[in-house]
């Protein structure tokens, strides 16, 4: 399997939400509906139109497999660091086991490095103890609470 | 005690950088020397020439009390909504405990509301049980490991 990596195009939008609707907590928070609805197409715009975000889609053969999410956020904490907030992770549910997810943050990873970027950050929901596992592999450490408000 | 908020400017990046290193994380982390180490003018620019960046501080009486940065982060994830990321918070040491950090939340609150995010979110480091503490009684849940990679 030969993965490549390319930011996301407006085309991929209806197969993305797909993606992330497909997905015990996804189901609950996404509308798959078609046609789709035009909320999500404002949202990429947002995305594509800002330089410090960028929506990577990891491709086999023309289909699409995983795709996530970078932030690259400038700060003064650890001396004026760059960090790479990872967001919105997922992989086509066919396609799971098969390193897809390892490969994706590889160049998640590669790009935050050449970005300048001093960390690479996410946050998993607790009730996804296989994906927390995945990333303690990966060299991620659950060092801290990942606390969230609903507004 | 009557506080205002407002961004920072380039002239509060002493007093700034002083606070994040008054701290037990902090001091093994930040170069509070003087003049300022110019990696923090860097950050400070490019914070401020980012739109979907805020440092916000909180005043009284001309002295600077607290600082936090607000990221606003479009996603397709939750029907393509705006998330609004808090870092890099700190209430100088001389003024805790007055109830400063509650409103300096209620403002980042409100202007991650203002900004039309679904959800405002921050890692708390494990090592700092008061904190969590804090933003759990300001209605945060840690509901997500956080999890960090230095690159």
């Amino acid at each position: 399997m030969e993965l490549t990596f390319r930011e996301a195009q407006a085309e991929d939008l209806e197969h993305l939400v797909g993606m992330l609707a497909d997905d015990i907590l996804g189901s609950q928070r996404e509308d798959a509906s078609s046609p789709l609805n035009p909320v999500y197409l404002s949202a990429f715009q947002a995305i594509q139109s800002d330089a410090n975000n960028s929506l990577v889609l990891a491709e086999n053969e023309g289909q699409v497999m995983g795709m996530l999410q970078l932030t690259y956020i400038p700060s003064l904490t650890l001396k004026g660091s760059w960090r790479c907030l990872v967001e919105g992770v997922r992989i086509h549910s066919a396609y799971r086991g098969l390193g897809c997810g390892e490969k994706l943050f590889e160049y998640a990873i590669d790009s935050a490095k050449r970005k300048g970027c001093a960390m690479i950050q996410l946050t998993s929901d607790k009730l996804r103890p296989d994906a927390i596992r995945f990333y303690e592999k990966l060299g991620f450490t659950a060092s801290h609470q990942g606390m969230k408000m609903k507004l």
